[in-house]
């Protein structure tokens, strides 16, 4: 009988083949003495420079394929492999305790693994992973066995394994991996953002069934449900077959509006932007027919390195992106960092809760020369294409008239120094702050532009941290109390003639996306993945029908009976 | 000429005197070697066993003076004498090194206070001073000199130093010291909290300029406005006695209104109750014309202890409160709890922003068996007095919906024993996420009554960790934002016949009294020392006037306008 499990959906589209069932040895080493501790150190630091050698191979193969940006990650990989706390520790080891490499690899190693995966932090857990993929690779080679099990594959699979590394990932050979099933993993993990990135089925996170999966097993793996069948009946075979081919067919008819505007059935127009994370984002953006950027995050400029950015640089940058855009809109965001997102060279203050600390705009506004510094980009940049810079986690216009003030000043200062600005530049601010969107008749007044950035406003409004799962339950788009906040904010902007944007995940849901239209929101940016979709949605819609059905919506107490509502007044062609 | 430095206003009154200057010796013991490190043990435990007599006698003062939680304080000292990893830390010290008792008692004590002051934690950052204190006192007793100077002060003086101890300002001799200033400390800080408990005035943080004062310098301390005058003239010293008459008159009228009900000049009552934290705190209510309590804080029962406490234990404490208020309204808030308040035995995962987390009603949700416990208890006292159960933190309908089937069920079973449970119990929940606000006219249709918890509130909708000093500039009670929240809960309440308290700390501003009437704001809890001034001030009042004066409040765009017009339409009788 068919077995039947779901995981989660990380990359979308479907795939029917055997499974390739990848079993990723937990190699554990035995202490063993050495009598020569300089040839058993020299055996270590061959392996270290055999890895470093693999791993650049990887790097360049990983840039061609996917970008600098994806690529960025085996740099990481190839510093670990020139860090003391790590490298020279590990010979430490060998020479103190006459010990073979591979236990004392293990166990450095190890240590290292288990601090990571100890740290209240994010983002240092996962650097756990690329210590555990570096060091797997290291031990390969000492072993004289082969690392990368996946470049051996040559007949079509599905890909079946505990998890992928970044390195596995990268190495994929796509005329054979038809998509892959982790037994961990979450959306915002590397081997999903790398799926979506080669653009292959992939469902993670899928748990204990998954891990039961043997090489040969045929499988069904559909990655828009998040569903994978496990010896699937020949009935199912050819339903998945058909379901397959009408994706396929609806990918095709979904290419077809890459150029057209974005109108609803009576004539509506609203403009469906892209958010972006760094320029390697770009191509994907043109691909995808965004009518322009609606969130272009600057916070990559600041990462991975030692210094802030210079003015020059930062400049290059953003009329690079201004050009390749050829006059569309781009809404650049100043830098949102603090709290959770560090810099380890501004020296931040730890805090007990970081998402209610010093960051974004609060942050610029203590450190005003390396504001002023962005500002001066932007503003340089300007006469490029048709800019509009956006505060991030503005709550009350004292902040937002600081801000302001600050562009004025360098704003003059360049027209001093005979550097063109253009005059079409608008200035508008992200609606994330609860405080601000209900101020936002006062604020509207002094902007050009609200954009609301529904990933925080929620996570506010509601009181609950969006990456804390024990509270995940909280994250509703579509309760009702965030949809009177983005309505007040939309009334507040359209009294004073201003357009209205949405830059948080929820302006690419397509439950969210009538009830938007019918509050009536001007722009609504996402993933470039997700635009082709929603044009093909907001197409089929009326503009007049969900501005009339606004308030039975918004009378309604809870966002269940709200979604029930939209499905029952929808009807999505693929569910 | 007259000096004149501010500090914090920590506990109101005025007083004058010379200054009596603490000075806190800071010695540093030089090492020194021991012949025999069994005598120099025995040295050190004998003063171990001194200072535990020391303090238990000063535990058994504060209980008499100023009741049992003032006097907790002193069993953590008392434990902290049998921590091993201190006292057993020194022992070994003293015989690993053959070293004086002073030497490894600083040394060791000095290790202990350095890690709690790196801690990210403030609760063990101030277990600092306790560490300090206590190592203190024994650090005396080994040297033979004396170490509460405090004890010794014979003349009337504003006692000046660079902070106090628990166990200085539970020794203070009130015949004598009018008053203190300290040099560190905040509004928080133990030394503030008990001068406010035994009535004296405080001025704590007060930074350089008070380090500077000598004993026997005349000094003018205000501790209303928080101001110090150092060498006053005689005209400065008219002034302030002339003050401090006002001032004692003042509060001599206050009592004159502590039996009468808080009605305002065109007739429109109010109730005004109190927020207390603990079974000793209802002397102060009583003694203040509290009308009821607003806010029981059951946190309490929960803490310092190595179990839940039992059904039968809270079941005792909530008819005591209940007896004692004879029939006046008591709102018991269940269990708010987890994040930063922790509980050691309930293993509570770390998180990123525990103010966004797992907590209060949401951990109860979360540990049903420990919530039906304490709405047992709740259920059994109910019949003991006026009670109203309160939810905390609760953001979306299910979570009160759930609230209410187990306290529902809690109730049957109850019953079906047997068990009287009052019929006029009635149930309500706090606002304190922008979501309940934002939602109120749903909710008001499932409760009794609403209590805006403002501290939680403004923390949300300003996305501003209230404990932070870095975004303290965002918490603003009379911002547009939070007083139109406000209002949205009170007409949703009021459309439904429901009524609305008020218990965080914007119920007991002066400022923000007179616009919370005219909003038609039912009940204000505070604490109890607010009471009477509040009294006061409301019964100064017209309601009509206030409630007129709704809309153009609402129409500033500012704290800044808002905080003006209230000032010019008020007059505050001292300022």
């Amino acid at each position: 009988m068919t077995k039947r499990f779901t995981g989660i959906a990380a990359s979308p589209g479907i795939a029917m083949a055997k499974a390739y069932r990848l079993h990723q040895d937990h190699y554990v080493p035995a202490p063993d003495k050495v009598t020569d501790t300089d040839i058993e150190t020299a055996r270590f630091r061959q392996a270290v420079e055999a890895a470093k050698q693999e791993l650049e191979q990887i790097r360049m193969m990983t840039e061609q394929k996917m970008g600098a940006s994806k690529a960025e990650i085996f740099e990481a990989h190839l510093l670990l492999l020139e860090d003391p706390d790590l490298i020279d520790a590990i010979i430490e080891q060998i020479v103190n305790e006459s010990i073979n490499a591979e236990y004392a690899l293990h166990e450095v190693a190890g240590g290292f693994i288990d601090t990571l995966l100890s740290m209240d932090n994010e983002l240092l857990r996962e650097r756990a992973a690329d210590v555990r993929d570096v060091s797997g690779r290291v031990m390969s080679l000492l072993r004289g066995v082969s690392y990368a099990a996946v470049s051996a594959i040559n007949e079509p699979c599905v890909l079946v394994s505990e998890d992928l590394t970044p390195s596995d990932t990268a190495q994929l050979n796509l005329d054979y991996v038809l998509g892959f099933i982790t037994v961990v993993g979450s959306r915002t993990s590397h081997s999903a953002i790398m799926a979506r990135s080669l653009e292959i089925p992939a469902i993670v996170g899928a748990g204990a069934a998954a891990a039961d999966i043997e090489t040969g097993t045929m499988i069904v793996m559909d990655a828009i449900l998040g569903t994978v069948l496990v010896d699937p009946s020949e009935t199912e075979l050819e339903t998945f077959q058909a379901r397959k081919v009408a994706y396929e067919e609806r990918k095709g008819e979904l290419r077809k509006l890459l150029d057209q505007p974005t109108v609803t059935q009576d004539g509506h127009r609203v403009e469906l932007a892209s958010n972006i994370g760094s320029v390697e984002d770009l191509q994907k953006v043109l691909a995808n027919g965004a009518e322009g950027i609606g969130l272009f995050r600057t916070e990559f400029l600041y990462m991975g390195r030692s210094t802030i950015p210079s003015e020059e640089e930062q400049f290059q940058v953003y009329k690079h992106v201004l050009e390749r855009m050829n006059n569309k809109p781009v809404v650049i965001r100043t830098l949102d960092i603090g709290g959770d997102k560090e810099l380890p060279y501004m020296k931040l203050p730890a805090e007990s809760n970081p998402f209610l600390g010093l960051r974004a705009v609060r942050l610029c506004l203590d450190q005003q020369e390396m504001f002023r510094t962005q500002l001066r980009a932007l503003l340089r940049a300007s006469s490029y294409g048709q800019l509009k810079i956006m505060f991030p986690m503005i709550a009350v216009t004292g902040e937002l008239r600081e801000a302001k003030r600050l562009l004025q000043e360098e704003k003059e200062k360049l027209i001093g120094e005979g550097v063109p600005v253009s005059d079409k530049l608008e200035v508008g601010i992200m609606i994330e702050v609860p405080a601000a969107a209900l101020a936002a008749d006062f604020l509207a007044k002094e902007v050009d532009f609200f954009s609301i950035g529904t990933n925080d406003l929620i996570q506010y409004t509601m009181a609950a941290d969006r990456m804390n799962e024990n509270v995940a339950y909280l994250y509703q788009p579509c309760h009702p109390s965030i949809l009177r906040l983005i309505r007040m904010v939309i009334q507040a902007a359209e009294k004073e003639g201003k357009w209205v944007g949405m830059c948080g995940e929820m302006a690419g849901d397509e439950t969210a996306i009538p009830i938007l239209l019918g509050l009536g929101l001007h722009e609504f940016s996402m993933s470039a993945s997700s635009i082709l979709p929603a044009r093909a949605l907001i197409k089929g819609l009326s503009h007049q029908e969900w501005a009339g059905y606004t308030e039975e919506i918004l009378a309604m107490s809870t966002q269940e009976s709200i979604h029930a509502f939209v499905k029952q007044k929808t009807r999505s062609d693929l569910a």
